[in-house]
């Protein structure tokens, strides 16, 4: 897998001079949803096959700051599926220094709000999840 | 009306040390809602009724550095309603000092995205808009 | 301590009609810099020190979603405080029914970037978070 | 100059299914910074010349509402420099169609936040945008 770039901007700094914390949590957004589009299961097929797939608890450790112009990659790996979650890990870094690791996990709902089991509502995405999780 | 109040939060302030000037977009956003909701006509309530209002344009002139901490005080007027657009003016000031004049202005469109008028749609809000015009 | 409140923005929703994940570390830090001034210790003071508290992990777990308009109560507490870090506890509801719990870590460092001992740096603040830590 | 390409991340989006107008404001900045760039004198060496160049004003124009992944392509220009600032154009596009037509201008100040002519504190930047802009 091809990893994310994202190029902090400006406007994702704060008077400390460096990325605002909360920005970390959009990056990681950023890299899942390039990821998907990469194994060809993009959130817009999911929305369009009546899947939604909110988060539901990150964690993150802020290792060294990051500030305007930083290039940092970000390398996402699938940790585990179970039929109603999925769980990722994130390493991101400048230069080869990591500045930040962080885990996520989300869930799968159907158009009206309701948990569904991936395993149901989409056979598919859970194999091909399922396939590239590192716990199997 | 009571004018509306943003205290200036630490994620809102950019590497300059100042609050980044795409936030003031948000302030008029926040005052606006607030506005509507003081006249008894939220958001909430608009889109219960299948009324969206997008915003169609935006002007605004920043006359002063904020920074964290604080306290904005936002004045809110209608300038003009008309039939496809409303009209709406900003006074933002700290300390009494004017720190940022903008406007916007907002059309209507219903729950498929089409452009419709607010007096079909509906009329008690085209008339309460109206009656609060600062031009009639 | 009072709760701090945060009435959720439509800047702050998203495509799923929710408040986006991201914005609740923003809500953290309202929460946190409203605590400290409440305690007599606010940012601005610590920076008038030359004292910074960066940041360091965040664990974010979302239990039901929220949406523009809701009134989310936050509840702060100290954990925990060691000479280089402070731990810290959140509890937020909407009408009394937990939408997320969350904790986060900060480190004080000085104005040029170097990690010092809160301790060292400000003795009356170490004290005074200390005096309030659940973990004494 | 390269057009910049801004793709419509998941976060951008409000709860209308939208991307969110403020944050066109931001994609200015992004395209600014980029021009920049591309032209030799980012941001960064504008810093590190003591030089910053805060935005004074914001004109825009929403002609249509863009979304999750879309890839907007911004064309900037410089319309005008004079000694105390420049005045931006912006036009976004979609698929060849025109989503967002906006206006900026910044103005320089130094390191303590006092205005500055460009043409002293940087004659090279000055002449450089002065050689750029479409109104001679």
């Amino acid at each position: 897998m091809e990893p994310y770039i994202h190029k902090v901007q400006y406007y994702e700094t704060d008077k400390m001079g460096i990325t605002h914390h909360s920005n970390y949590i959009r990056f990681m957004e950023e890299a899942r949803a390039a990821f998907l589009e990469q194994i060809g299961y993009s959130y817009h097929r999911m929305e369009s096959e009546g899947l939604v797939s909110p988060t539901v608890s990150v964690n993150v450790e802020y290792k060294k700051p990051t500030t305007f112009n930083d290039i940092i990659k970000i390398e996402v790996e699938i940790q585990k599926v179970t039929v109603v979650r999925s769980f990722w890990n994130y390493k991101m870094s400048v230069n080869d220094e990591v500045v930040c690791l962080a885990t996520s996990s989300h869930c799968f709902i159907d158009n009206n709000g309701r948990p569904i089991s991936s395993k149901k509502a989409s056979p598919a995405l859970h194999e091909l999840l399922t396939s590239l999780a590192k716990e199997q």
